[in-house]
């Protein structure tokens, strides 16, 4: 039997806010929560998820429950989330009800459908990747004469980490994909430019209601089987120009779209200097958790300060690098063992872990190092998340 | 109706703490223990207590109550503390019936009883201001023939933040104080010299049950009314000697006092350069707050690690100075209220709250900014803990 969890507590006139969804992201808010005296309410699926083991206020309930999401809301100050999969339709129902919700809806419904995402960034001015609907076949064919095989398939809705994403090499695979795969509901086909990359970059940004804005650091992310498994801070290599158009390429991106709290835009930097939106997230993102420890503000402050309607705090970095390496999951399981040796050897790297159980893939924590010599925190970084995740014995 | 809380949960082989008391102290434990995966309790008196806000796992029950605390204990891998209240008979039982518990109880001591801290140090040849045991009124007129007034009277226990200390100008005040004062259970009076000091210093270290040990900076704090108020890391003027020499002290202290965890040893700096022990905390200290923003380990993380036995973190400067400045209650209550300006203000400022309700006097929370130029730094936290407590308008 599980205890049912007490209410939130907090000093008079501070804030409650509720994050949906109960993964490491609304767990990493719980730290600037208790820095700020802002309490934190869960909506978790479980005791045992990551947020629900940190925070003292865990509901349990399906996001996709609109009576769970009513019952959560009643008493938060704002709502945001941890994910991006609540229905757009439970949104609107619980923003026409009063629960205000933070990015909203309206804003929202772009990270969580490719299309939209597509057609909203297109009609600002925005660079992204050629790209089509792809309702009927001729569609497909129409575009791949276009754009050239092999090209990128992609759901509109229901992907994350790498899932929904395919790259075919020609009309006849496309096909076959597509008429052996069941889209999620709502969902539509997209094909898009598989872009020749020299690297991938993300820009995060916050917003607040108010509009101010502040931009992080843009980072460097290596991609591991659609998993972000590397993230260096700043992007190496990138020139000041390059830095502030994808800078502003984000704050552009955050206006136009009215996005509140974080927002992450992964992009493409090609060979000829250009960079392409490639995919976007409100809220805290993979690429941002080097802030934690290097940044003056981390990426989950301004989450809570933008969705509070807070200033924004300093985005700006530490120390001249950060470096930051996922531990995913391996056959072996000794994680906290591997803390002796890790901890011993490097008495500087940072240590984030989630909580959960170890499967393999699975992204169970990660590490950060901050310094001045990059490739030594390269070295140093990935030998701790090896060593942690049991890929390596020394 | 307060709903009891649920268990602990961490992933498989991870630990939990317990930590009593539901103080600041332990609220900033639980932003580590959330990125260590460990899983923190908490022993409070009150669902509202300001660690009990910010964990899942709180115990209601107090202190003194062994049942209680042999009730926190169990399912705990190591007990720990967020003060040194706890009776120390009620410790060796808990610890003669098996309960690991950091520090342990003979080393808890000599932070519990200021006139066995003194016996102990004296032995160790660690310098010490002039003291005495004042058991008899002729003890007394002795010391304060031989070391002059005004002098100190100290109650051996019971005291903290000030309480239990007076400067005494003559041997009729001091008497006249003795006589109309009741002592704490087993405390007795302890007579010391009246320092002039340059600066007061803190010297924190960590130690590990294996003889791990690492030193922080050595700070300049500031008492006001024998509270902590402004802490500056690393302390002004202090030569690499000296510095040294005061971090080689506390070494020596946590030695030979056996102490695991986080070690406080709060210091005079005379006019002769020389360093004279003040006060012992065996926890992380108002002194070492500045490390959750300035180091690359926080006190709070490396109390954990060494609470845990796990190998220590760097407890390097992340910058040349950082200035922590705590928030005092005033009449005023607006405190959330006053974030939009402070933050608007300064962006770097890193705010720290307590959950506390506002009373004068009350360490509601601080502020720390780090950064190269330390006049800087003391004008903008002064200026941003003067402002959230009310204490300015602008």
């Amino acid at each position: 039997m599980v205890a049912p969890s007490p209410d939130a507590h907090v000093a008079p006139g501070f804030p409650v806010v509720g994050v949906v969804g109960g993964g490491q992201l609304a767990r990493m808010m719980q730290q600037p929560a208790i820095a700020l005296g802002v309490g934190l309410r869960v909506l978790a699926t479980s005791m045992e998820e990551s947020a629900a083991q940190a925070v003292r206020d865990v509901r349990l309930g399906s996001h996709h429950d609109l009576d769970a999401l009513r019952s959560f809301a009643d008493g938060c100050d704002v709502v945001t989330f941890d994910h991006e999969h609540v229905p757009p339709l439970l949104l609107k129902t619980l923003a026409d009800e009063g629960v205000v919700i933070r990015p909203g809806g309206r804003a929202l419904v772009h990270a969580q459908d490719k299309l939209i995402m597509r057609e909203a960034l297109t009609a600002a001015g925005v660079s992204c990747p050629q790209w089509s609907a792809v309702d009927e076949v001729e569609q497909l064919e129409a575009f791949g004469a276009r754009a050239g095989w092999p090209l990128v398939l992609k759901t509109s809705r229901g992907g994350y980490d790498g899932r929904g994403v395919w790259v075919v090499s020609s009309f006849e695979e496309a096909r076959a994909l597509i008429g052996s795969t069941t889209l999620a509901p709502g969902a539509r086909w997209l094909a898009e430019e598989k872009v020749e990359f020299v690297q991938e970059l993300s820009a995060q940004v916050a917003r607040s209601p108010h509009g101010q804005a502040v931009a992080y650091p843009v980072v460097r992310t290596v991609q591991t089987d659609g998993i972000c498994t590397e993230v260096v801070a700043p992007a190496p290599g990138l020139t000041d120009d390059e830095a502030v158009a994808a800078q502003q390429a984000a704050l552009t991106v955050a206006k136009e779209l009215d996005v509140v709290g974080m927002l992450a835009v992964e992009m493409f930097e090609t060979r000829d200097g250009r960079v392409l939106v490639n995919e976007l997230a409100m809220r805290p993102h993979n690429s941002g958790h080097w802030s934690i420890d290097g940044a003056v503000t981390s990426q989950f402050e301004n989450h809570l300060r933008a969705v509070l309607d807070l200033p924004l705090g300093d985005p700006s970095a530490l120390a001249p690098h950060a470096v930051m390496v996922n531990v995913l999951g391996t056959d072996k399981d000794g994680l906290y063992r591997a803390y002796l040796h890790t901890m011993a050897r490097d008495p500087g790297v940072k240590i984030h872990m989630y909580g959960k159980d170890v499967r393999p893939g699975r992204k169970l924590g990660h590490v950060t190092v901050v310094g001045d010599d990059l490739d030594d925190l390269l070295a140093r970084a990935h030998h701790a998340a090896d060593y942690l995740a049991g890929v390596i014995d020394e």
